[in-house]
């Protein structure tokens, strides 16, 4: 997993379109780098015990939390941010968005508890590259 | 550590100068996520029990990695690279370039060992932004 070559965020984009349906680009320890294209409306969801990084690599997002009051955090291309864990949260993009997620190696797309997941998203733990 | 509130990278890079001298922009779990200007050379080292992960924001840079023969990889921007643990490297950068890491809370900046740490190397787990 942990190659010995560079890897061009880009050129792994380039390989699938769908939205909702996280690759992992490579391993650090027991951590994923995953990439993920963001486009409609994810699901509400939590992670019990882990926190979710996001970074937008372009485009823009949203991420609606319960912490505990229902507030939507606004991210554009550049930005982070940290969902804790067991914060309810639901990610999704107006105009489509390109993300890198980090979180451990395992973690459930959609959580350990979480809304009916619609048919567009992807119930995964990551997908190889 | 972990806030309500997105980070925007380029403000962070704006707060400092200093090359080889890496902020904490925030942490996943027990996991950093810093960011870092590299110019000119850091110093071969080696982390004995952790992978270290980077992503080129902006610029280029090298990391000579022995493995065991000494070779170097090239990064530009939106490629990423993972060191595993145990291998020794010397991240560098010709013409400057801003990099974020994600690597264990308390991974020293020179690894566990490593040769004499020239002055412009800032021997650090991380400063908080």
């Amino acid at each position: 997993m942990v190659g010995m070559n560079p890897i061009d965020l880009n050129e792994v984009l380039a390989t699938f379109d769908a939205a909702w349906s996280p690759r992992i680009v490579t391993r650090v320890n027991d951590y994923d780098i995953r990439l993920a294209r963001f486009d409609g409306e994810h699901v509400w969801h939590v992670h019990t015990d882990t926190d979710e990084f996001f970074l937008v690599l372009d485009g823009e997002i949203e991420i609606g939390v319960r912490d505990p009051d229902e507030r939507v955090v606004t991210l554009s291309r550049g930005q982070v941010f940290v969902v804790p864990k067991g914060t309810f949260h639901k990610p999704s993009s107006k105009t489509g968005a390109s993300v890198l997620l980090v979180e451990p190696a395992g973690t459930l797309s959609v959580g350990d508890a979480h809304d009916e997941v619609p048919e567009h998203v992807d119930v995964t733990t990551g997908h190889l590259v």
